[in-house]
C-alpha cells in the first residue's frame, strides 16, 4: 500500500494559492502567498445519522475556543467522531486531482490545468475559465448497499479566524468564508444544513439558521439516503485584490475578472464539470504517458507545487509573471526559470519570454571581472538571481539573494544567471519559432556572447570556453551557481564542470540562433567556442578513474551528475546530431557517457544506503529537480549508463516525497540522500521539471 | 518599583492597528485586525561600539534562519548581545506615551489622541493629522558622562516574512517595512547605518548596502558620539488598502488621504514634533488629574487598549465606525458602546450617534415576548448584541453572538440592548446638546418606550418598571445580560437587579428627553414608571440583611456591586436631583447606599484573598470594566460606602494589570479575583470605562 501520509498543494494557476492537505494528522487548507502550508483543519467525513462521524485525519483534535468566552472549560465527546486510520482509506494523486476512498465516501480535488495563452489575447470568458483562482471538489458516497441514510461533511476550522456563512451574500450558495479573502461554497438546495460553532462535531449553540457565527468552525452536510449514490459539487475560491506588491506595485490578474470572493465562487459553480473534465483529461494524459507508478506520482505532486507557486499579476494593464520560490518565496529566481522552462514551454510559452523581458529590462546589469590572480577587466551584461522576495520586487539591477564578499551560499550567480538568459532565450525562441522576439533581443544575445567571452578571458587567445574569471560584484568573495548549499563540487562557479556543459550548450543554442538570423561571424564565433568548450572539457576526463572531477581546479576528486545536466537543451530542441557519438562533440559525449558509467553506482552517485541519485558522490545533499532533469538526460542521451539501480532509484524518490519526511511540506527538492528528510526548498515549484520525463 | 513586565498597545485612532510591547521576552510588534499581539521581535538597545548590545526584552533569542538555506546550522554568539533584566530599566506608561529608560537610553512611543470631528467636516491637513495610522517614536542617548562612542538599535524581527528596505522607496527614508502593510522609518541622514539579516546581531551576509533583503530581521543604527546628547525621531506605520469588510462593504477612512504605507511613513516624521508635543499634552493632563498613581495606570493602559479596538471605516464616502471587541473581535457590541460612550463623548461624540443610527437602520428588530408562564405578547423594536466579527457584518437584524434556546452564554439581550439605546441616545442627546438627532429619534424614544414597557408586562396595569419578559428569539430559553459569562446573579435579564437600576436610569433620561420633546404625555408616562421601577427595586431590599439580592426570583442571596451601575447615566448628565437622600428617589438611594456599605467588606464583594473588588459575592469572575465604573457611581453618589479596605483596592487592581497574568494580553477585563489571572477579554477596549475618574 503506497503511502497516504503526505501533504500537496491545491492550486489554481497563477493565484499564488493553495489549499494544501494530506497530511495525516495535520492541518493545511487555504493559503494564500505564504512559504508552507496553512493552519486550518479541515474536515472531510461520514456517518450513517446518529453515529460517529468517520474523519479523513486532515486536522487536530478540538478543542471548544467556548471557554474563551464562558470562562469555563467544556467536555467535548470523543465519541462524536473518530480519526480514520490509514488503513482504512486510499488516496490517489492525480496529474490534476486527489482523490480519498474510505466506506462509499469519495472525496476528490481537482486542480485542473491548461495551455494558457497570454491573457492579454483572451477573452473574458477564457480569462474567467483559466484564471478563476478556484478549486473544483467532489463529495460523493456511495450508499447504494446500505440500509441507512448517511450524511457527509466539508468543513474548515480556522483557529484564529470565525468565518462568515457565504449565504449571507448569495442566498443560493451555502458554505463558509473568511473574510474576502477565501472560503468554500456548494449550491445551497444541495445541502441539509450548515453548522457553525466552536466544533463541527459538537456545535452546541445556534442561532435561528443554527449557525454561531462568533465560531471558527463551519462545515456543511449533505445526505445520501439508503439505497442511493450521490454526487456533490463544492467550489474552493481564493481571493486578494489591491494591490499585493510593492517595488513593482501590482495586483492579481484575476481581479480584472473577479472582483470579490463570491464571483469566484460562483464561477467556480457554474464551470465545476468543466473543471473535473479537465482534471479528468490531464489525469488520463498522465496514465497514458508511459511512465512508470513512482515517476507518475513525483510528476503529479511535483505539478501540484509548481502551480502553487505561480502568480499572475497586472500591472498597468500588462500581464506581470512571478514563479515563486516555494518556502523561500523568493520571486523569479532564475535558476528555477531556467528549469521551470520545460514545463512551461508546454502550458505558457509567454511567461517565459516575459520573464526574460523584464530580467533585461530591471533586472540587468553590466560588471567588471577579476582573474583568479586579481586582474580586473571589463566584464559585461549579466542578471539578477532573482527579482526579489516575500511579493516585494527588489530595486533594479539587484536580488534579494545574492551578497558581496562571499564565497558559498548568498554570494554572486553572475555567470549562471547570464547562462540562463542565453539558455531560456534561444529554447524559447527555437521551440516556440517566435522569431520576432529573437530578432528583437538579437543585440542582447550578442550581448551577453560578449560577456560569457570576457568570464572565460579578456584575450581571445586564451579563452576556453569554460568560465574562468568572477564577478566584481562579488567583492573579494567567489561566484556560486545554484548549487549553493550542496557542495564544493557543485558550489562554486568557476571551472566547474556543471557550468562547462551548460556553457557549452549556451554557445550551441547562440550558433544556432546567430545561424538563422544570418549573423554569421557571431555564429561561427559560437561554433567554434562550443568547440574549444568541449575539447577544454574532455581535456579534464581523467582517463585511469574514467570520470570527470567537477571542478577543475584545486584537485578536486568530486564526482557529479549534473555534468550532463547542460544538454538538457539541445535535447529538448531536439539537436540530436550534437549527442553522435561520432559527430562533432563525439568526444565529449564518449566521456561523459563513460562519467556516467562509473558515476551511476552505488556509494558513488547513488547513495550507499538507499539507492537513490545523489548529484554529488561528496555530499548527501541531493535534489529531486535536479536528479530529474538529468535523469532524463541519461534516459535519452546515455541509455546505456541507466543500469539497474540507477532505474530502481525512483521508487525510493518516490516513497521520500510521499512519506512525511518531505511530505510534510508537499514537494521538497533538498533531500538528504541516506534518509530521504527534506533539508531545505520546501514546498517547492522546482520538481516540475519532470515535466521532461514526458518528452521521450 | 513598580511592575514594567506588561504589554501595552499604541494605537493610532481608528485602524484597528496596535504595534503591542512590553512583556518581558516576549514577541509583539504590528499588528492589524488580530484579536492579540502579533509575533514580531522588537529590537531595541544600546551598546558602545564593540561591546555586546544591552536589548530591551522584547524578542524571543534569534535563531538564525540561514540553516533553511545553507542545510547547515550556525552558531550565534552569545558575546553579542544580553537581555536586560528588569531591575536594570524603567517603564513609564503615560495616557498617551509609554518609555523605558536604561543606561542612557530612552525609548519612547507616543500614542496621542485627541478630538476627532465627524471626519466628513475635517479638511485633508485635519484628516491626514488626526487619522494618520502611524506611531511616533523617540529614540534617545545621554551620552555627555561617557569616553565612548555609543550606538543604539531600533529594529523587528517577523520570523515568517522578509522584509524590505523602506530606502528603496524613499531614499530620503530609512527604516524596513513588510509589503505594504507595515513598516518603521526615520530619516536616512540621521540613522548610520542600516542592518538586515538572519540577525540583526550577527549579519554575516550583505549586499552593495550591506543589505541581506531574504533575512526577516531589520534594525537602523544610530551614533551618539562621547560627550553627546541625541534624540532621534522614528515613526511606525500601517497600512491597509481596498475593501476589509464583508456585509457591509467598506475600507479604512484614512485611505482617503494616505495610498500607500510609504505616504504613511513619510506623514509621521514630517509631523513627529506635534504628534509627541500632543502626546506629552495628554500625559499632563492625566498626570494632572488628581487621580493616584494606580488609578493614573489604569486609565492609561485602558485607553490603549480601546485604542487598538477603534476601526474608522468609509463606505460610500460616508464614515462607519466601529468598536472592536478586543480578543473577540465582535463589531460594535453594543453593551461596550454603552461603556465607551462617557470616553467617546468627550473625545469624539459623532461616533455615538453614528452607531446607534446603524444599529436602528440595519440592527434593530421587533419580536414577540413571552412570560415565565410562557403567555406570548407583542414585545416592540430592540438591537442586536453586536454587528458581526472578524471584520464581516452579520446581516441585518442579526448579531453573530446571539443564539436560540439558551439560558446561559450566547442567548439573546434583547431587553439589555433595548435599554442600551436608549441610554445612550438620551446621553448622547442631552450631553451634546444634539436636539436636532434627539428630535429626529423622538418616533423611535417613543417606540422605545413601548418595547420596554412590555417586556415588564403587556397589561399596564401589572407593570413594576422591571423587565420580566422573555424574547421570543430565545425560544425555549431566556435573556441573558452583559454579564453572560459571570455567574447568574448577573447573567440572567429577567428580575435582575442590574438591569432594573438600568432599567430605572433610561426611564429618567426618557422622562427628561420627552419633556424637552414637549412631549408631555410620553415625559409623565416615563416618569411614573421611574417611580414605579424604583419603588419595585426598594420593595426586594431584605432589610434584616441590609442587602438587595442580585435576582428577584428563585430565593438568590448572591450580592452584586452592578446594583448601582445604572447610575453613572444620571450622574454623568448631572442630573444630581436623582440621588438626593430625601428627593424622589430617595429611599432607593438609602437603601442602594445600605447594600454599599455591606458588601463592600472582604469576603462579600471584596475578595477574601486579594482585596479586589468582585462584581458578585458569589463569583471570583470579575470585570475590571466594570467595576471601574461603578468605583465611580460610589465615589460620586455613596462616598460614605467607599471604606479604606474598598479604597486599598486600587493597588491591587494596577498590579494585576501590570503583571503577566493579565497583561500578557495588554488590558484585560475578565479577571479571577482571587489570583488575578485574566480568565477571558483579554487585549480589550471596555476598560476605557475608567475615564469616568476624571470627571469627579
Amino acid at each position: 500500500m503506497p503511502s497516504s501520509d503526505f501533504h500537496t498543494q491545491h492550486s489554481p494557476f497563477g493565484a499564488f494559492a493553495s489549499f494544501t492537505i494530506g497530511l495525516h494528522g495535520a492541518r493545511g487548507g487555504f493559503g494564500q502567498a505564504l512559504g508552507g502550508p496553512a493552519k486550518q483543519n479541515v474536515y472531510v467525513g461520514w456517518r450513517t445519522v446518529g453515529g460517529p462521524w468517520q474523519m479523513l485525519p486532515f486536522f487536530e483534535p478540538p478543542q471548544s475556543k467556548a471557554v474563551d468566552y464562558t470562562g469555563t472549560a467544556e467536555e467535548s465527546s470523543n465519541a462524536l467522531w473518530r480519526a480514520l486510520p490509514p488503513d482504512e482509506f486510499t488516496r490517489t494523486l492525480g496529474w490534476a486531482s486527489d482523490t480519498w476512498s474510505t466506506g462509499g465516501l469519495r472525496f476528490a480535488i481537482y486542480s485542473p490545468f491548461d495551455t494558457v495563452p497570454d491573457p492579454t489575447k483572451l477573452s473574458r470568458e477564457e480569462l474567467a475559465f483559466l484564471l478563476s483562482p478556484s478549486q473544483a471538489v467532489e463529495l460523493s458516497f456511495d450508499n447504494k448497499a446500505r440500509q441507512e441514510t448517511v450524511e457527509i461533511m466539508f468543513g474548515i476550522g480556522d483557529p484564529d479566524n470565525p468565518l462568515r456563512p457565504v449565504a449571507d451574500e448569495d442566498p443560493q450558495l451555502a458554505g463558509f468564508a473568511m473574510g474576502g479573502a477565501w472560503g468554500f461554497a456548494a449550491k445551497a438546495g444541495d445541502i441539509t444544513r450548515s453548522v457553525q460553532g466552536f466544533s463541527v462535531f459538537d456545535s452546541k449553540f445556534g442561532d435561528e439558521k443554527g449557525l454561531h457565527r462568533i465560531a471558527s468552525d463551519g462545515a456543511i452536510i449533505f445526505t445520501v439516503p439508503a439505497g442511493t449514490e450521490k454526487h456533490f459539487a463544492l467550489t474552493l475560491g481564493f481571493y486578494a485584490g489591491g494591490t499585493v506588491t510593492t517595488g513593482i506595485e501590482a495586483g492579481y490578474y484575476y481581479t480584472k475578472k473577479f472582483d470579490r470572493l463570491i464571483y469566484v465562487l460562483q464561477h467556480g459553480l457554474e464551470h465545476h464539470a468543466q473543471y473535473a473534465a479537465l482534471a479528468e483529461l490531464r489525469d488520463a494524459e498522465l496514465a497514458a504517458s508511459g511512465l512508470n507508478a513512482d515517476q507518475q506520482f513525483l510528476l503529479a505532486q511535483a505539478t501540484h507545487s509548481y502551480l502553487g507557486s505561480t502568480e499572475l499579476l497586472e500591472r498597468e494593464g500588462d500581464p506581470l509573471w512571478v514563479a515563486n520560490e516555494g518556502e523561500y518565496r523568493m520571486m523569479n529566481t532564475f535558476d528555477l526559470t531556467v528549469d521551470h522552462l520545460f514545463h512551461e514551454l508546454k502550458w505558457h510559452p509567454w511567461t517565459i519570454s516575459r520573464t526574460l523581458d523584464l530580467f533585461l529590462q530591471r533586472y540587468s546589469y553590466r560588471d567588471t571581472v577579476h582573474s583568479p590572480g586579481g586582474r580586473r577587466e571589463e566584464g559585461g551584461i549579466s542578471f539578477t538571481h532573482d527579482m526579489g522576495v516575500n511579493n516585494q520586487f527588489s530595486p533594479p539591477g539587484r536580488s534579494s539573494y545574492e551578497c558581496t564578499g562571499l564565497d558559498g551560499c548568498f554570494s554572486h550567480m553572475t555567470a549562471e544567471q547570464l547562462v540562463n538568459w542565453v539558455l531560456c532565450a534561444c529554447t524559447y525562441g527555437l521551440h516556440t519559432k517566435d522569431s520576432a522576439w529573437l530578432t528583437k533581443h538579437e543585440e542582447t544575445l550578442r550581448d551577453c556572447a560578449s560577456s560569457l567571452h570576457h568570464r572565460d578571458h579578456p584575450d581571445p587567445r586564451l579563452r576556453t570556453g569554460i568560465i574562468a574569471w568572477d564577478s566584481d560584484r562579488c567583492g573579494h568573495g567567489s561566484e556560486i551557481t545554484t548549487y549553493d548549499s550542496l557542495d564544493v563540487s557543485l558550489g562554486q562557479s568557476r571551472n566547474n564542470i556543471y557550468l562547462a556543459t551548460k556553457t557549452w550548450a549556451a554557445w550551441l543554442l547562440l550558433e544556432k540562433v546567430f545561424r538563422l538570423s544570418g549573423l554569421h561571424g557571431d555564429a561561427a564565433d559560437a561554433a567554434s567556442t562550443a568547440d574549444s568548450c568541449a575539447r577544454a572539457i574532455c581535456s579534464k576526463f581523467e582517463e585511469a578513474e574514467g570520470m570527470f572531477p567537477a571542478v577543475f581546479e584545486g584537485g578536486n576528486q568530486s564526482r557529479i551528475i549534473p555534468a550532463v545536466e547542460g544538454l538538457v537543451f539541445p535535447l529538448f530542441l531536439e539537436m540530436r546530431e550534437a549527442f553522435a557519438r561520432k559527430g562533432r562533440f563525439g568526444d565529449l559525449m564518449s566521456k561523459l557517457e563513460k562519467h556516467l558509467w562509473n558515476i551511476l553506482r552505488r556509494g558513488v552517485c547513488l547513495d550507499e544506503k538507499t539507492g537513490a541519485w545523489k548529484l554529488s558522490s561528496t555530499s548527501t545533499n541531493t535534489w529531486m529537480s535536479k536528479i530529474a532533469l538529468c535523469q532524463h538526460v541519461v534516459r535519452e542521451v546515455f541509455p546505456s549508463a541507466m543500469n539497474e539501480d540507477a532505474e530502481a532509484a525512483d521508487a525510493v524518490h518516490a516513497q521520500w516525497e510521499s512519506t512525511p519526511g518531505c511530505g510534510a511540506w508537499a514537494m521538497c527538492d533538498q533531500i538528504e540522500s541516506d534518509t530521504g528528510k527534506a533539508i531545505g526548498s520546501k514546498y517547492y515549484p522546482r520538481m516540475v521539471t519532470m515535466a521532461l520525463w514526458l518528452k521521450k
